[in-house]
């Protein structure tokens, strides 16, 4: 199923409620930064040999929180005509040359503090 | 383009530059929090008679931390082992129920106050 | 009482639980930022006209959330040596000359937007 | 000083400007969830070893980004009318009993995940 698959059943779900009139890009914007804030807020305090317990006991949470952002991530880009699929390319081909392996492999530094 | 065929490219650029080390799930749970609130920053302050210059003048920003969140999602769902396009259907089959057209048509309550 | 009273009884709270080995920067910063995306929970698609309603009826809840940021905020600039005092001072001075009274009065332009 | 104090005088600040119209609690809570946002950004993808490098290097911004939130807190706190320094205090009267020392000590629980 593709990206602009998911997204015409997203908008279809939105207009039968009438709902556009509340996703003005930036409320959209908050709604995603609050569910992005309740997928993080499983792992606060978590050391890290105490992920693999969160990922199996909260996984229902985890999905449902990770689909939550998802799905308002696909309406926003459609809602703004920026082409998701593109955008993520763009974007990945854009990190390709930020972070060329011979540098980038195996550090986590960013691409501005990456040697010449 | 489908959300598995992107989420091939994502790993194929991660794994190229050993980042998996990095990549546990609390961190970029932290990650997309943070490129969502950057998403958010765009749209701090504005009034609703502002948000079409925002979005017009922000574009370029605006499609990239789209793509961000985006990639950061993908990977994590595809770490997690949660088929995306399954947790996206099966939120929106929920949200179905949760949200009934004849009473969830043109307000914006959460389901738990809609009247039965 | 004064930021350093509150500091001291916050900190005391936390060395009788022996809980500094949690309270490194990163999982303080993390924890800010969920418990600041738990108050802005409260007023997600919430128009101008209904946030009256959600002061009112979530008033214990904005009040919880509010002293969980602030708690937070201030051991973490405790731990990092930041005299908080001081450096919400000097971020006041700083805009007062960023945002002159004559240029920003009415506005809510970001100072680098406000003209010469 | 206390917080009242400083809580003055952020309000002067704004008051000069004519700022109270922009500053109702949701754009207030939202702003405060970006700021918090930036303050965690600086953190994001660092490894337990890194941290004490981004404290140095980074603290002029780190102090930034702290006086940011607790500016826009106390003054959120004082346009809801709720005194913050009570709710601040009242929240760890109800953590001393959420977390009892001997439950608690060493341990990162959650309260509703400590025994009886």
């Amino acid at each position: 199923m593709t990206i602009e698959e998911i997204t015409a059943r997203i908008c279809a779900f939105r207009d039968a409620r009438n709902w556009m009139q509340f996703h003005n890009p930036k409320d959209m914007a908050v709604a995603i930064a609050a569910e992005a804030g309740e997928l993080m807020q499983h792992f606060v305090w978590k050391q890290p040999d105490q992920i693999p317990e969160v990922i199996q006991v909260k996984r229902a949470e985890l999905t449902d929180e990770i689909a939550d952002v998802a799905i308002l991530l696909f309406e926003l880009a459609h809602n703004l005509d920026i082409p998701l699929t593109e955008a993520m390319q763009a974007k990945l081909d854009r990190n390709e040359k930020r972070y060329p392996v011979d540098k980038a492999r195996g550090n986590n530094l960013k691409y501005n503090e990456l040697g010449a």
